[in-house]
Protein backbone atom coordinates (compact mmCIF):
# COMPACT_ATOMS: atom_id res chain seq x y z
CA UNK A 1 0.00 0.00 0.00
CA UNK A 2 1.42 3.95 -0.81
CA UNK A 3 2.75 5.24 2.68
CA UNK A 4 0.12 6.82 5.04
CA UNK A 5 -0.16 10.26 5.35
CA UNK A 6 -0.50 11.93 8.34
CA UNK A 7 -2.98 15.06 8.34
CA UNK A 8 -3.55 17.18 11.31
CA UNK A 9 -5.61 20.29 9.74
CA UNK A 10 -9.24 19.65 9.18
CA UNK A 11 -9.13 22.12 6.30
CA UNK A 12 -6.73 20.15 4.40
CA UNK A 13 -8.80 19.30 0.87
CA UNK A 14 -7.95 15.54 0.89
CA UNK A 15 -10.02 15.57 4.01
CA UNK A 16 -12.89 17.37 2.24
CA UNK A 17 -14.95 14.13 1.59
CA UNK A 18 -15.64 13.67 5.16
CA UNK A 19 -16.12 16.75 6.03
CA UNK A 20 -19.64 18.10 7.75
CA UNK A 21 -20.70 14.54 8.02
CA UNK A 22 -24.46 14.54 9.09
CA UNK A 23 -25.43 17.40 6.85
CA UNK A 24 -24.18 15.31 3.68
CA UNK A 25 -25.70 12.09 4.81
CA UNK A 26 -29.25 14.11 4.05
CA UNK A 27 -27.72 15.79 0.44
CA UNK A 28 -26.09 13.37 -0.27
CA UNK A 29 -22.28 12.98 -1.63
CA UNK A 30 -22.20 12.80 -5.80
CA UNK A 31 -20.87 9.76 -6.36
CA UNK A 32 -19.53 8.61 -3.19
CA UNK A 33 -20.65 7.01 0.50
CA UNK A 34 -19.17 6.92 4.12
CA UNK A 35 -18.20 3.88 5.44
CA UNK A 36 -16.82 3.47 9.27
CA UNK A 37 -16.18 0.99 11.78
CA UNK A 38 -13.48 -2.28 11.12
CA UNK A 39 -15.90 -4.32 10.28
CA UNK A 40 -17.29 -2.28 6.92
CA UNK A 41 -14.26 -0.98 6.28
CA UNK A 42 -12.39 -4.62 5.84
CA UNK A 43 -15.30 -5.90 3.45
CA UNK A 44 -14.49 -2.57 1.46
CA UNK A 45 -11.00 -3.27 0.83
CA UNK A 46 -11.25 -7.25 1.00
CA UNK A 47 -12.47 -7.08 -3.22
CA UNK A 48 -16.05 -9.23 -1.64
CA UNK A 49 -17.50 -5.17 -1.94
CA UNK A 50 -19.02 -4.48 -5.37
CA UNK A 51 -17.10 -1.20 -4.66
CA UNK A 52 -13.73 0.46 -4.02
CA UNK A 53 -12.46 2.55 -1.51
CA UNK A 54 -11.10 6.37 -2.90
CA UNK A 55 -9.65 6.50 0.42
CA UNK A 56 -8.87 5.75 4.27
CA UNK A 57 -9.32 7.97 6.84
CA UNK A 58 -7.81 6.44 10.44
CA UNK A 59 -6.55 7.60 13.89
CA UNK A 60 -2.96 6.77 13.78
CA UNK A 61 -3.43 4.01 16.47
CA UNK A 62 -5.53 2.14 14.45
CA UNK A 63 -3.08 1.64 11.62
CA UNK A 64 -1.31 -1.40 12.82
CA UNK A 65 -4.36 -3.76 13.53
CA UNK A 66 -5.48 -2.74 9.64
CA UNK A 67 -2.36 -2.99 8.18
CA UNK A 68 -2.85 -6.74 6.75
CA UNK A 69 -6.25 -5.93 5.20
CA UNK A 70 -4.43 -2.55 3.44
CA UNK A 71 -1.65 -4.55 2.19
CA UNK A 72 -3.93 -7.33 1.26
CA UNK A 73 -6.66 -4.74 -0.58
CA UNK A 74 -6.79 -5.30 -4.51
CA UNK A 75 -6.52 -1.42 -5.34
CA UNK A 76 -5.08 0.10 -2.47
CA UNK A 77 -6.63 3.32 -1.61
CA UNK A 78 -4.46 6.62 -0.16
CA UNK A 79 -4.79 6.68 3.67
CA UNK A 80 -4.70 9.29 5.94
CA UNK A 81 -4.16 9.40 9.29
CA UNK A 82 -5.48 11.89 11.71
CA UNK A 83 -6.17 11.95 15.49
CA UNK A 84 -9.53 11.40 16.87
CA UNK A 85 -9.53 15.16 17.59
CA UNK A 86 -8.98 16.77 14.14
CA UNK A 87 -11.21 13.58 12.51
CA UNK A 88 -14.21 14.94 15.18
CA UNK A 89 -13.53 18.17 13.89
CA UNK A 90 -13.78 17.39 10.03
CA UNK A 91 -17.03 15.56 10.38
CA UNK A 92 -18.58 17.43 12.78
CA UNK A 93 -19.62 15.21 15.47
CA UNK A 94 -17.11 13.06 18.10
CA UNK A 95 -15.21 10.10 16.16
CA UNK A 96 -14.54 7.19 18.90
CA UNK A 97 -13.89 4.47 16.54
CA UNK A 98 -11.25 6.08 14.76
CA UNK A 99 -12.18 4.32 11.33
CA UNK A 100 -13.66 5.90 8.38
CA UNK A 101 -13.41 5.81 4.72
CA UNK A 102 -14.57 7.35 1.31
CA UNK A 103 -16.17 4.45 -0.97
CA UNK A 104 -16.92 5.32 -5.16
CA UNK A 105 -20.47 4.27 -5.80
CA UNK A 106 -19.89 3.73 -9.74
CA UNK A 107 -22.40 3.06 -12.13
CA UNK A 108 -25.66 2.26 -10.80
CA UNK A 109 -26.72 -1.64 -12.43
CA UNK A 110 -29.99 -1.90 -13.99
CA UNK A 111 -32.99 -3.89 -12.49
CA UNK A 112 -33.18 -5.82 -14.98
CA UNK A 113 -29.45 -6.86 -15.24
CA UNK A 114 -29.19 -8.23 -11.50
CA UNK A 115 -31.82 -10.76 -11.82
CA UNK A 116 -30.66 -14.29 -13.19
CA UNK A 117 -32.56 -14.95 -16.83
CA UNK A 118 -35.00 -17.66 -16.58
CA UNK A 119 -34.65 -20.38 -16.73
CA UNK A 120 -32.29 -20.26 -14.17
CA UNK A 121 -33.37 -19.87 -10.08
CA UNK A 122 -33.68 -16.38 -9.04
CA UNK A 123 -34.53 -15.18 -5.46
CA UNK A 124 -35.35 -11.46 -5.80
CA UNK A 125 -36.17 -8.50 -2.87
CA UNK A 126 -38.47 -5.65 -3.64
CA UNK A 127 -38.25 -2.94 -1.12
CA UNK A 128 -41.45 -0.73 -1.82
CA UNK A 129 -41.61 2.86 -0.07
CA UNK A 130 -39.05 2.08 2.89
CA UNK A 131 -37.98 5.14 4.36
CA UNK A 132 -35.98 3.65 7.84
CA UNK A 133 -32.49 3.11 7.71
CA UNK A 134 -32.16 0.66 9.88
CA UNK A 135 -34.71 -1.28 8.54
CA UNK A 136 -33.39 -0.93 4.71
CA UNK A 137 -29.99 -2.16 6.39
CA UNK A 138 -31.22 -4.98 8.65
CA UNK A 139 -32.86 -6.60 5.01
CA UNK A 140 -29.60 -6.13 3.02
CA UNK A 141 -28.88 -8.48 6.12
CA UNK A 142 -31.31 -10.54 5.97
CA UNK A 143 -30.94 -10.76 1.88
CA UNK A 144 -27.59 -11.65 2.47
CA UNK A 145 -28.06 -14.47 4.85
CA UNK A 146 -30.47 -16.56 2.57
CA UNK A 147 -28.82 -16.19 -0.54
CA UNK A 148 -31.00 -13.19 -2.66
CA UNK A 149 -29.84 -12.50 -5.58
CA UNK A 150 -30.63 -9.19 -5.50
CA UNK A 151 -32.53 -6.17 -3.56
CA UNK A 152 -34.67 -3.58 -6.11
CA UNK A 153 -35.52 0.09 -4.50
CA UNK A 154 -38.43 1.77 -5.76
CA UNK A 155 -37.73 5.13 -5.61
CA UNK A 156 -39.56 6.26 -1.95
CA UNK A 157 -36.75 3.62 -0.35
CA UNK A 158 -33.88 5.40 1.44
CA UNK A 159 -30.39 4.40 -0.01
CA UNK A 160 -28.73 1.79 0.88
CA UNK A 161 -25.32 3.25 1.10
CA UNK A 162 -26.43 5.75 3.58
CA UNK A 163 -24.03 5.74 6.46
CA UNK A 164 -26.23 3.99 8.89
CA UNK A 165 -27.79 1.83 6.17
CA UNK A 166 -24.44 0.22 5.20
CA UNK A 167 -23.27 -0.18 9.24
CA UNK A 168 -26.96 -1.77 10.55
CA UNK A 169 -26.35 -4.29 6.97
CA UNK A 170 -23.36 -5.52 8.85
CA UNK A 171 -21.87 -4.59 5.62
CA UNK A 172 -24.11 -6.75 3.20
CA UNK A 173 -25.35 -3.56 1.81
CA UNK A 174 -21.42 -3.09 -0.12
CA UNK A 175 -21.80 -6.79 -1.28
CA UNK A 176 -25.64 -7.64 -1.89
CA UNK A 177 -25.85 -6.50 -5.70
CA UNK A 178 -28.99 -3.31 -5.73
CA UNK A 179 -30.79 -1.17 -8.04
CA UNK A 180 -33.29 1.51 -8.02
CA UNK A 181 -36.41 0.89 -10.15
CA UNK A 182 -36.86 3.64 -12.17
CA UNK A 183 -39.70 5.98 -12.02
CA UNK A 184 -42.68 4.85 -13.92
CA UNK A 185 -41.92 1.03 -13.97
CA UNK A 186 -44.06 -0.77 -11.82
CA UNK A 187 -42.86 -3.82 -9.79
CA UNK A 188 -45.80 -6.36 -11.14
CA UNK A 189 -45.00 -5.10 -14.81
CA UNK A 190 -41.01 -5.71 -14.03
CA UNK A 191 -42.12 -9.21 -12.34
CA UNK A 192 -43.70 -9.83 -15.65
CA UNK A 193 -40.93 -9.18 -18.15
CA UNK A 194 -37.99 -11.11 -15.75
CA UNK A 195 -39.86 -13.86 -15.13
CA UNK A 196 -40.55 -13.85 -11.30
CA UNK A 197 -43.64 -14.43 -9.57
CA UNK A 198 -44.32 -11.29 -7.53
CA UNK A 199 -44.93 -11.87 -3.73
CA UNK A 200 -46.43 -9.25 -1.39
CA UNK A 201 -45.85 -9.75 1.79
CA UNK A 202 -48.59 -8.58 4.91
CA UNK A 203 -50.64 -9.48 7.20
CA UNK A 204 -53.61 -9.66 5.22
CA UNK A 205 -52.24 -12.24 2.41
CA UNK A 206 -53.64 -14.82 1.74
CA UNK A 207 -51.39 -17.41 1.36
CA UNK A 208 -49.61 -18.94 5.17
CA UNK A 209 -46.15 -19.05 4.10
CA UNK A 210 -45.55 -22.60 4.99
CA UNK A 211 -48.50 -23.48 1.91
CA UNK A 212 -46.49 -21.72 -0.28
CA UNK A 213 -45.36 -24.12 -3.29
CA UNK A 214 -41.49 -24.32 -4.08
CA UNK A 215 -41.27 -21.10 -6.47
CA UNK A 216 -38.06 -21.32 -9.16
CA UNK A 217 -38.19 -17.64 -9.35
CA UNK A 218 -39.60 -14.83 -6.58
CA UNK A 219 -39.54 -11.37 -6.14
CA UNK A 220 -40.55 -11.01 -2.45
CA UNK A 221 -42.30 -7.53 -1.75
CA UNK A 222 -42.12 -5.57 1.32
CA UNK A 223 -43.77 -2.13 2.30
CA UNK A 224 -43.61 0.03 5.08
CA UNK A 225 -45.11 -1.35 8.68
CA UNK A 226 -48.06 1.12 9.10
CA UNK A 227 -49.29 1.72 5.78
CA UNK A 228 -47.86 -1.54 4.07
CA UNK A 229 -47.51 -2.33 0.41
CA UNK A 230 -50.29 -0.40 -1.73
CA UNK A 231 -53.60 -2.15 -2.13
CA UNK A 232 -52.91 -1.99 -6.15
CA UNK A 233 -50.10 -4.30 -5.54
CA UNK A 234 -51.52 -6.31 -3.01
CA UNK A 235 -54.58 -6.83 -5.12
CA UNK A 236 -52.34 -7.91 -8.13
CA UNK A 237 -49.61 -10.19 -6.63
CA UNK A 238 -49.95 -13.34 -4.50
CA UNK A 239 -50.25 -12.40 -0.66
CA UNK A 240 -48.33 -14.09 1.28
CA UNK A 241 -48.95 -13.86 5.45
CA UNK A 242 -46.94 -15.07 8.38
CA UNK A 243 -49.21 -16.22 10.86
CA UNK A 244 -49.25 -14.53 14.52
CA UNK A 245 -50.40 -15.38 18.06
CA UNK A 246 -54.26 -14.52 17.84
CA UNK A 247 -54.51 -10.85 18.40
CA UNK A 248 -50.60 -9.71 17.59
CA UNK A 249 -50.17 -8.73 13.80
CA UNK A 250 -47.33 -6.60 14.34
CA UNK A 251 -43.51 -7.60 13.14
CA UNK A 252 -40.73 -5.41 12.18
CA UNK A 253 -41.05 -5.45 8.14
CA UNK A 254 -36.89 -6.52 8.09
CA UNK A 255 -37.87 -9.46 10.49
CA UNK A 256 -40.95 -10.42 8.47
CA UNK A 257 -38.69 -10.45 5.52
CA UNK A 258 -35.59 -12.75 7.55
CA UNK A 259 -38.88 -15.45 8.28
CA UNK A 260 -39.79 -15.12 4.40
CA UNK A 261 -36.36 -15.34 3.07
CA UNK A 262 -35.35 -18.11 5.43
CA UNK A 263 -38.54 -19.96 3.71
CA UNK A 264 -38.06 -19.39 0.29
CA UNK A 265 -34.00 -19.81 0.47
CA UNK A 266 -34.68 -22.85 2.28
CA UNK A 267 -37.09 -24.09 -0.53
CA UNK A 268 -34.63 -23.49 -3.08
CA UNK A 269 -31.95 -25.57 -0.86
CA UNK A 270 -29.30 -22.86 -1.34
CA UNK A 271 -28.19 -22.72 2.32
CA UNK A 272 -26.06 -24.40 4.15
CA UNK B 1 -61.24 10.01 34.86
CA UNK B 2 -60.15 12.57 37.26
CA UNK B 3 -60.11 16.10 35.72
CA UNK B 4 -56.50 16.87 34.24
CA UNK B 5 -54.39 18.84 36.14
CA UNK B 6 -52.18 21.62 34.08
CA UNK B 7 -48.69 22.40 35.72
CA UNK B 8 -46.27 24.17 33.65
CA UNK B 9 -43.56 25.11 36.63
CA UNK B 10 -41.16 21.91 35.94
CA UNK B 11 -39.99 21.71 39.93
CA UNK B 12 -43.35 20.72 40.87
CA UNK B 13 -43.38 17.38 42.53
CA UNK B 14 -45.81 15.69 41.21
CA UNK B 15 -43.31 15.81 37.99
CA UNK B 16 -40.72 14.51 40.06
CA UNK B 17 -40.77 10.97 38.36
CA UNK B 18 -40.04 12.33 34.90
CA UNK B 19 -37.22 14.62 35.75
CA UNK B 20 -33.81 14.32 34.41
CA UNK B 21 -34.97 11.23 32.80
CA UNK B 22 -31.79 10.05 30.44
CA UNK B 23 -29.68 9.75 33.81
CA UNK B 24 -32.14 8.13 35.52
CA UNK B 25 -32.59 5.60 32.53
CA UNK B 26 -28.93 4.54 33.77
CA UNK B 27 -29.46 4.20 37.38
CA UNK B 28 -32.76 3.11 37.26
CA UNK B 29 -36.32 4.38 38.92
CA UNK B 30 -37.07 2.49 42.03
CA UNK B 31 -40.24 0.43 40.92
CA UNK B 32 -41.32 2.95 38.12
CA UNK B 33 -40.47 2.66 34.44
CA UNK B 34 -41.39 5.51 31.60
CA UNK B 35 -43.46 4.54 28.63
CA UNK B 36 -43.68 7.13 25.94
CA UNK B 37 -45.86 7.49 22.84
CA UNK B 38 -49.42 7.33 22.22
CA UNK B 39 -49.07 3.62 21.04
CA UNK B 40 -47.45 2.46 24.24
CA UNK B 41 -49.34 4.57 26.40
CA UNK B 42 -52.85 3.17 25.14
CA UNK B 43 -50.91 -0.16 25.72
CA UNK B 44 -50.28 0.95 28.87
CA UNK B 45 -53.99 2.32 29.87
CA UNK B 46 -55.59 -0.73 27.96
CA UNK B 47 -55.58 -3.20 31.09
CA UNK B 48 -53.66 -5.64 28.59
CA UNK B 49 -50.13 -4.54 30.06
CA UNK B 50 -49.13 -6.40 33.09
CA UNK B 51 -48.64 -3.34 34.80
CA UNK B 52 -50.22 0.04 35.44
CA UNK B 53 -49.66 3.39 35.22
CA UNK B 54 -48.88 5.71 38.18
CA UNK B 55 -49.12 9.12 36.66
CA UNK B 56 -49.81 10.32 32.86
CA UNK B 57 -47.97 13.74 31.73
CA UNK B 58 -49.47 15.36 28.14
CA UNK B 59 -48.65 18.27 25.95
CA UNK B 60 -52.64 19.91 26.17
CA UNK B 61 -52.81 19.69 22.47
CA UNK B 62 -52.71 15.41 22.71
CA UNK B 63 -55.25 15.42 25.49
CA UNK B 64 -58.78 14.76 23.22
CA UNK B 65 -56.80 12.39 21.25
CA UNK B 66 -56.21 10.27 24.38
CA UNK B 67 -59.26 11.22 26.45
CA UNK B 68 -61.34 7.31 25.48
CA UNK B 69 -57.79 5.54 25.78
CA UNK B 70 -57.82 7.82 29.49
CA UNK B 71 -61.74 7.10 30.39
CA UNK B 72 -61.72 3.54 29.43
CA UNK B 73 -58.84 3.05 31.71
CA UNK B 74 -59.47 0.30 34.72
CA UNK B 75 -58.06 2.33 37.25
CA UNK B 76 -57.60 5.97 35.80
CA UNK B 77 -54.17 7.86 36.49
CA UNK B 78 -53.84 11.53 37.52
CA UNK B 79 -53.37 13.43 34.36
CA UNK B 80 -51.23 16.16 34.26
CA UNK B 81 -50.67 18.56 31.16
CA UNK B 82 -47.75 20.49 30.49
CA UNK B 83 -46.64 22.46 27.54
CA UNK B 84 -43.45 20.71 25.36
CA UNK B 85 -41.37 23.14 26.73
CA UNK B 86 -42.29 22.57 30.50
CA UNK B 87 -41.66 18.48 29.59
CA UNK B 88 -38.63 19.06 27.67
CA UNK B 89 -37.30 21.37 30.74
CA UNK B 90 -38.41 18.90 33.57
CA UNK B 91 -37.04 15.62 31.01
CA UNK B 92 -34.00 17.59 30.45
CA UNK B 93 -34.16 17.04 26.14
CA UNK B 94 -36.48 17.79 23.67
CA UNK B 95 -39.98 16.14 23.50
CA UNK B 96 -41.65 16.09 20.52
CA UNK B 97 -44.56 13.99 20.66
CA UNK B 98 -45.77 15.19 24.04
CA UNK B 99 -46.56 11.52 25.64
CA UNK B 100 -45.20 10.56 28.39
CA UNK B 101 -46.54 8.24 31.36
CA UNK B 102 -44.91 6.74 34.80
CA UNK B 103 -45.54 3.00 35.24
CA UNK B 104 -45.35 1.05 38.48
CA UNK B 105 -43.16 -2.41 38.06
CA UNK B 106 -44.92 -3.99 40.88
CA UNK B 107 -43.88 -7.49 42.65
CA UNK B 108 -41.40 -9.71 39.84
CA UNK B 109 -42.44 -12.92 39.35
CA UNK B 110 -40.13 -16.00 39.94
CA UNK B 111 -38.94 -17.57 36.67
CA UNK B 112 -40.70 -21.14 37.92
CA UNK B 113 -44.22 -18.89 38.30
CA UNK B 114 -44.26 -18.01 34.61
CA UNK B 115 -43.73 -21.52 33.32
CA UNK B 116 -46.89 -23.69 32.77
CA UNK B 117 -46.70 -26.76 34.19
CA UNK B 118 -46.12 -29.69 32.35
CA UNK B 119 -47.40 -31.83 30.69
CA UNK B 120 -49.16 -28.40 29.09
CA UNK B 121 -47.26 -27.18 26.67
CA UNK B 122 -44.92 -24.23 27.20
CA UNK B 123 -42.59 -22.34 25.42
CA UNK B 124 -40.04 -19.63 26.82
CA UNK B 125 -37.09 -17.30 25.33
CA UNK B 126 -34.17 -17.17 27.50
CA UNK B 127 -32.16 -14.26 26.70
CA UNK B 128 -27.96 -14.61 27.83
CA UNK B 129 -26.08 -11.73 28.37
CA UNK B 130 -28.24 -9.76 26.19
CA UNK B 131 -27.33 -5.73 26.70
CA UNK B 132 -27.97 -3.84 23.72
CA UNK B 133 -31.92 -2.54 24.29
CA UNK B 134 -32.88 -2.42 20.69
CA UNK B 135 -32.44 -6.70 20.66
CA UNK B 136 -34.04 -7.06 23.70
CA UNK B 137 -37.17 -4.89 22.53
CA UNK B 138 -37.29 -6.72 19.32
CA UNK B 139 -37.24 -9.90 20.80
CA UNK B 140 -40.10 -9.17 23.24
CA UNK B 141 -42.13 -7.61 20.09
CA UNK B 142 -41.20 -11.32 18.11
CA UNK B 143 -41.87 -13.42 21.47
CA UNK B 144 -45.73 -11.84 21.49
CA UNK B 145 -45.93 -12.14 17.86
CA UNK B 146 -45.52 -16.01 18.12
CA UNK B 147 -46.77 -16.41 21.25
CA UNK B 148 -44.41 -17.17 23.87
CA UNK B 149 -45.44 -17.93 27.12
CA UNK B 150 -42.93 -15.72 28.82
CA UNK B 151 -39.20 -14.35 28.45
CA UNK B 152 -36.38 -15.19 31.05
CA UNK B 153 -33.56 -12.63 31.32
CA UNK B 154 -30.10 -13.68 33.15
CA UNK B 155 -28.43 -10.87 35.04
CA UNK B 156 -26.55 -10.06 32.46
CA UNK B 157 -29.25 -9.40 30.17
CA UNK B 158 -30.67 -5.18 30.44
CA UNK B 159 -33.99 -4.87 31.82
CA UNK B 160 -37.04 -4.84 28.93
CA UNK B 161 -38.53 -2.05 30.92
CA UNK B 162 -36.01 0.20 29.88
CA UNK B 163 -37.90 3.11 27.91
CA UNK B 164 -35.93 2.47 24.40
CA UNK B 165 -36.34 -1.26 25.20
CA UNK B 166 -40.46 -1.13 25.63
CA UNK B 167 -40.75 1.57 22.22
CA UNK B 168 -38.65 -0.95 20.61
CA UNK B 169 -40.88 -3.57 21.45
CA UNK B 170 -43.98 -2.06 20.12
CA UNK B 171 -44.96 -2.28 23.54
CA UNK B 172 -44.57 -6.30 24.61
CA UNK B 173 -42.23 -5.71 26.95
CA UNK B 174 -45.63 -4.38 28.96
CA UNK B 175 -47.92 -7.59 27.99
CA UNK B 176 -45.22 -10.69 27.72
CA UNK B 177 -44.72 -11.83 31.10
CA UNK B 178 -40.77 -11.74 31.97
CA UNK B 179 -38.73 -12.26 35.13
CA UNK B 180 -35.36 -12.39 36.35
CA UNK B 181 -33.00 -15.64 36.72
CA UNK B 182 -31.79 -15.64 39.82
CA UNK B 183 -27.93 -15.20 40.75
CA UNK B 184 -26.55 -18.82 41.02
CA UNK B 185 -29.37 -20.80 38.79
CA UNK B 186 -27.95 -21.89 35.71
CA UNK B 187 -30.04 -22.28 32.48
CA UNK B 188 -30.01 -25.51 32.25
CA UNK B 189 -30.88 -26.65 36.10
CA UNK B 190 -33.59 -24.30 35.77
CA UNK B 191 -34.80 -26.10 32.26
CA UNK B 192 -34.59 -29.18 34.09
CA UNK B 193 -36.50 -28.75 36.99
CA UNK B 194 -39.23 -27.06 34.78
CA UNK B 195 -39.31 -30.15 32.65
CA UNK B 196 -38.19 -27.80 29.59
CA UNK B 197 -36.10 -28.94 26.96
CA UNK B 198 -33.12 -26.36 26.52
CA UNK B 199 -32.71 -25.26 22.69
CA UNK B 200 -29.27 -22.85 22.32
CA UNK B 201 -29.31 -21.02 19.01
CA UNK B 202 -26.17 -20.69 17.41
CA UNK B 203 -24.24 -20.50 14.40
CA UNK B 204 -22.81 -23.80 15.35
CA UNK B 205 -25.56 -25.66 16.54
CA UNK B 206 -25.37 -29.43 15.15
CA UNK B 207 -29.46 -29.15 14.37
CA UNK B 208 -30.82 -27.81 11.53
CA UNK B 209 -33.97 -26.16 12.84
CA UNK B 210 -36.06 -28.08 10.04
CA UNK B 211 -35.28 -31.14 11.27
CA UNK B 212 -36.16 -30.49 15.13
CA UNK B 213 -38.91 -32.77 15.93
CA UNK B 214 -42.51 -30.93 17.72
CA UNK B 215 -41.10 -29.94 21.53
CA UNK B 216 -44.06 -29.61 23.48
CA UNK B 217 -42.10 -27.81 25.84
CA UNK B 218 -38.96 -25.67 24.95
CA UNK B 219 -36.90 -23.02 26.44
CA UNK B 220 -35.22 -21.27 23.53
CA UNK B 221 -31.95 -19.70 24.75
CA UNK B 222 -30.50 -17.00 22.77
CA UNK B 223 -26.96 -15.20 23.51
CA UNK B 224 -25.13 -11.84 22.22
CA UNK B 225 -24.11 -11.60 18.78
CA UNK B 226 -20.48 -11.47 18.60
CA UNK B 227 -19.33 -14.11 21.70
CA UNK B 228 -22.63 -16.01 21.30
CA UNK B 229 -24.05 -18.47 23.90
CA UNK B 230 -21.24 -19.77 26.34
CA UNK B 231 -19.77 -22.87 25.50
CA UNK B 232 -20.41 -24.48 28.59
CA UNK B 233 -23.91 -23.94 27.69
CA UNK B 234 -23.62 -25.01 24.25
CA UNK B 235 -22.48 -28.12 25.18
CA UNK B 236 -24.96 -29.28 27.21
CA UNK B 237 -28.23 -27.56 25.48
CA UNK B 238 -29.43 -29.10 22.32
CA UNK B 239 -27.86 -26.74 19.62
CA UNK B 240 -30.02 -25.37 17.19
CA UNK B 241 -28.82 -23.45 14.08
CA UNK B 242 -30.68 -21.52 11.13
CA UNK B 243 -28.75 -22.22 7.75
CA UNK B 244 -27.71 -19.57 5.61
CA UNK B 245 -26.10 -18.50 2.71
CA UNK B 246 -22.68 -20.43 2.14
CA UNK B 247 -20.06 -17.69 3.64
CA UNK B 248 -22.73 -16.08 5.76
CA UNK B 249 -23.61 -16.50 9.40
CA UNK B 250 -24.23 -13.38 10.75
CA UNK B 251 -27.98 -12.66 11.76
CA UNK B 252 -29.20 -10.24 14.30
CA UNK B 253 -30.11 -11.99 17.34
CA UNK B 254 -33.14 -10.95 17.19
CA UNK B 255 -34.24 -12.12 13.71
CA UNK B 256 -32.59 -15.15 14.50
CA UNK B 257 -34.92 -15.49 17.72
CA UNK B 258 -38.07 -14.53 15.58
CA UNK B 259 -37.22 -17.19 12.38
CA UNK B 260 -36.88 -19.85 15.61
CA UNK B 261 -39.85 -18.90 17.70
CA UNK B 262 -41.89 -18.72 13.93
CA UNK B 263 -40.84 -22.18 13.60
CA UNK B 264 -41.42 -23.29 17.33
CA UNK B 265 -44.34 -21.77 17.56
CA UNK B 266 -45.86 -22.94 14.08
CA UNK B 267 -44.86 -26.59 15.44
CA UNK B 268 -47.39 -26.20 18.26
CA UNK B 269 -50.11 -24.85 16.01
CA UNK B 270 -50.77 -22.08 17.95
CA UNK B 271 -50.89 -19.04 15.30
CA UNK B 272 -53.56 -18.00 13.35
Amino acid sequence: MPPPVTIEDPADPRLAPYARMRERDLVGREGRFVVEGEVTLRLLLSGRARFRAESVLLAPERLDGLAGALEACPEPPPVYLAGKAAMSAVTGFPIHRGVLAIGIRGEDPTPAALVPDAPAPALVVGLAGLTNHDNVGALFRNAAAFGADAVLCDAATCDPLYRKAIRVSAGAALTVPFARLPAGQDWLSFAGERDLVPLALSPAGATDLADLPALPRALLLLGTEGPGLPGSLLARARGLRIPMAPGFDSLNVATAGAIALHHLARMRDRLS
